[in-house]
């Protein structure tokens, strides 16, 4: 095996990258893999319950990819075991969260969506239960006393729940200790994690360390904000980008973005070039109407190619544009799926103050979608076949619903 | 199987019990083994690392032939896995402190000692690896979400070690798991332990509550001080009577105890009646030499029946009594076995400030052993076969020596 230069792969590598511990260890890999043309083993820990990605995952995956186009190997494992730990407390009897099926079914559905990102052919995925699963009493004794209750009350969730006194479970502490033995199980020698993963990471190096293996190195990456500009992206807080999305649900939802977060997602969501990101920086805060736009456009061609991130930029220029819709309106999204009533619609958008001011308002012809006046005051909006779209009321007021 | 009055064995069962969790549980479950005919099932953990049984020990398996002599039934366990877990700290490799033969041999011998006590025929001895060894991964994290880290945390001694900033081992916290567990298996009705097991014992009892099981009501006993009258009696501390000590050793041990144990000692180590116990305190408080001499007599033939327990008074009487020596001089205990020059004893006794003082003294005639002048300085002591004895130099210097 051929790598690129070390000096090369690491300025590469340390784009967007929030630590990586310690830093001189990943030159020494690297040297290492040019001298024996070995490549790296690169460990993911994925969570098998929450099978649906979206932009936040893929600052991880396409990190991963990097690793992929040098050369160097990706082991995706598969938290089947792990995830029954976290999901324990409250229960009485140990019933693991998933089934073996499900677990089976959501790893095949997370590959697939990460295929969108990695080089398929060159992904190893395991399940943490072939190895976990057959732990001894006596083994998980041995791997407990590697570390100290005082190391565990270190990490940041655990101080703040035990500091407030909410109930730790014993089991919880297992959790870092069990994904810590996957990183000896496959030999990682670097593992890639959210910022919020680098206790967990940092366990992993000191197993190995103490099985005699040659430590991984940790390297963290930022947490991606969400469409609401302040809280992590996550599927239960629906303000999300998710990978399986149509280029122009991807497209529009990207236009809705709080222009605060612009830079940071051309940073961590785009494929720019790193060279290119001071100009971007300044283009951001300059003209965030068209950044935002040249952003929706190279973030939707990494999923969907040129010609439909084109063909969505199409759309929104003749909908939205044309009908001089701004670029900066705000979006809803609706917390239940299927068809809504749009005077309901309209109130829980906050455009109206009741159900009856939406329908005076649409029987006075003030309500169009994406241009075109509604007068039908029982007209639906179905959250997954007519989103994305720009309501407007009266001459000013606008929301873009996302499905 | 028919039981004596309730009334009456909590009467007894009472005695020397430092608490009873709950107690008004003790009483429910003994109506109910009069009602249905069902001995109770009594337990108690054997530290199987520490062979070697002293009148410490002696308090709770006293306790516990009460119960057989009432008619319930005793298992005691030999904590052969959760020794193990006590040993881990520190080991790269999870090793058995003890190998199973060991295990089983240990097991043996306390079964031996502890048959001087219980009435042998109707104790169930178990190992706790039958059951705890065969525990997986899934297993014991179920066991493990059963409580809490602040609950783990109140246990004294892991406070304390805890807030000195000494460390802990996360397997530490699955021992009183372990063990509770031992508690699930055997379905207990009664657990004994010394009040610092309190803990340990209320994990047992939770642990039952939380599979449906009746919970085991806790006991717990005074932890008897040793021969110094200040730390707990343990063989480590030298500060022991074995129960395997020869009537003698015991007696001779007895009445070095200082004063303000005699009536302790009364109450926890001997079997006087409960009644009489109040006239024993003032007994004790208005002659203590004779109270001793009554507690010796009555400890020693516990263990070796009244004709031995007579024989050593006598020797007492005619080897000490007789040739005057005080009733509370110290005793002493060389640190290493077997034969000793008398000169080093002399000296680390205290008797005399260096050997070359006590060559003189012997020289002079002036130092006697059990009443019989030494002339030779060459002269042994053999710490087995020549204790206790007495040595005397001068006029009013005397240390008992005990082996």
């Amino acid at each position: 095996m051929h790598f690129p230069p070390v000096d090369h792969q690491i300025l590469h590598l340390k784009r967007g990258v929030e630590e990586i511990i310690p830093e001189q260890d990943l030159r020494t890999k690297l040297l290492d893999a040019e001298k024996t043309g070995k490549p790296l083993t690169v460990k993911l820990g994925c969570d098998p319950s929450r099978p649906d990605l979206h932009l936040g995952h893929a600052v991880v995956l396409r990190k991963l990819r990097q690793f992929q186009d040098f050369g160097h190997e990706i082991v995706l494992i598969v938290g089947d075991f792990t995830g029954m730990i976290g999901d324990a407390s409250g229960r009485s009897k140990m019933r693991p969260a998933l089934s073996l099926d499900e677990t089976r079914r959501n790893g095949k559905t997370y590959f697939e969506q990460a295929s969108t990102i990695l080089a398929p052919e060159r992904v190893q995925i395991v399940y943490n239960s072939e190895w976990l699963g057959t732990l001894s009493f006596e083994d998980v004794v041995l791997l407990a006393g590697k570390t100290t209750v005082a190391r565990m009350l270190e990490r940041d969730d655990f101080a703040v729940r035990y500091s407030k006194g909410d109930p730790i479970g014993i089991h919880e502490f297992l959790y870092p200790l069990a994904q810590a033995q996957d990183s000896v199980e496959i030999q990682s020698d670097i593992e890639l994690g959210g910022t919020d993963q680098k206790f967990n990471l940092l366990m992993g190096r000191n197993l190995q360390k103490s099985v005699g293996q040659s430590p991984q190195v940790c390297m963290t990456l930022p947490i991606l904000e969400g469409l609401d500009g302040k809280e992590k992206m996550s599927k239960s807080l629906n303000n999300y980008i998710g990978l399986s999305e149509s280029a122009e649900q991807m497209y529009g939802k990207i236009l809705s973005l709080p222009d605060a977060l612009i830079y940071r997602y051309f940073e961590l969501a785009s494929d720019e070039e790193t060279t290119e990101l001071p100009r971007l920086r300044q283009f951001a805060s300059e003209s965030p109407r068209d950044a935002k736009h040249r952003l929706a456009l190279s973030v939707t061609r990494l999923y969907h190619g040129s010609d439909q991130a084109e063909q969505a930029r199409d759309h929104f220029e003749r909908t939205i544009i044309a009908k001089q819709v701004p670029n900066d309106i705000p979006s809803f999204t609706p917390e239940t799926k299927g068809p809504i009533g749009l005077l309901s619609l309209l109130t829980m958008a906050g455009l109206t103050s009741s159900n009856g001011a939406a329908r005076r308002l649409v029987e006075q012809g003030a309500v169009s979608i994406d241009g075109e006046k509604v007068t039908d005051s029982r007209r639906e909006i179905h959250t997954e076949k007519d989103t994305p779209c720009v309501i407007k009321v009266g001459k000013r007021r606008f929301v873009r619903v996302v499905g």
